[in-house]
């Protein structure tokens, strides 16, 4: 049985949990709460030295860490990745893209205002995060003016990876209202067979 | 011929020109200047709508963004990226590990320090990426421990991703005598057939 150590909130643990669930691959769950810093005890440490969740346990004592290194390795061969070569690289390049442009941002306003419920000493890296999610937004969107789903006209990892944090921008102070692509998008990932939210 | 849009000094460009040469693959180089924000310009950002080098324009109009991404699409099917599954997956590990816990703290402070020259007004924010950057290099240093490359023990795309600014870390003011793990890979980087220095 895989275990998955996650934080339950978190959107990129979120990821493993509905692309497993899409695949039927049961999934064995243990909490780690960040906020009372469980990730960086010895005992995790030992487990990721990055001290960081999600973290997968593929059988005992062998770790694969990176949300989107993990729904790799289970899509490939599935109809959740490509297979054709510029296709395969353009969902790593969304991936990338949320790593590096979308989650910084977007899910770190969500974790500070509504879980850390950070005081006014956030304020500035608030108002920094807010434009810079505002504009992988607008990539998104502008992304999504044409197509239905990100790469190859259907539903791969590269939506699932975006999904994740996009849906629940809300709660990181984000409006989705002034995006209609995005979320036409977000209903089209809501629709997907199998399909279950991430308080499931 | 494959088109290359990059500022040469960065680490996420000079990525692609390594595995390119290693590759025997050729490549038309053109410079984009970043302190001048060439990157946003109307006309770059209807190449790129996330406004980032290196992008790579895979034949006239067609174009792959995200350095990671653009090396394992070169990569796949060759040496330079592994067949087994697992080890496939820890390869895209350490390639998101690097964008999102390395790259963000040692290639800024290198930018800060040495090519923005950045004033006193962003004490604050080198000093929080020194801290994250060490980090990272632990990360490193103990995975290396007891292997000479990232992954599978031979050299990878994950090796390229993480030498091309840990290599230049000094230039961020990252000092890595203390990683002697590090520098013993960096000299086995370094002589691999066909390596070739970020300045070339």
């Amino acid at each position: 049985m895989l275990t998955l150590y996650e934080y339950a909130p978190s959107g990129n643990c979120y990821k493993i949990r509905l692309l497993l669930h899409q695949l039927g691959i049961p999934l064995t769950r243990i909490q780690v709460d960040i906020l009372k810093r469980e990730s960086r005890t010895p005992e995790f440490l030992a487990k990721n030295p990055n001290g960081r969740v999600p973290l997968l346990e593929l059988e005992p004592g062998k770790f694969l860490a990176e949300s989107n290194a993990i729904i790799y390795y289970f899509a490939e061969g599935t109809p959740f990745f490509p297979e054709d070569r510029l296709e395969k690289a353009e969902v790593m390049s969304w991936m990338f893209f949320e790593q590096y442009s979308h989650e910084p941002y977007i899910a770190t306003n969500r974790f500070l205002i509504s879980y850390k419920k950070a005081g006014p000493e956030y304020a500035d890296t608030i108002a920094k995060n807010q434009k810079l999610g505002c504009a992988a937004l607008n990539v998104m969107e502008k992304h999504l003016s044409n197509q239905d789903f990100f790469v190859g006209n259907r539903y791969t990892i590269a939506d699932i990876a975006l999904f994740a944090y996009t849906h629940v921008a809300h709660e990181g102070d984000f409006d989705l209202s002034t995006y209609p692509k995005i979320l036409a998008w977000i209903a089209r990932v809501q629709a997907q067979p199998l399909h279950m939210p991430i308080t499931a």
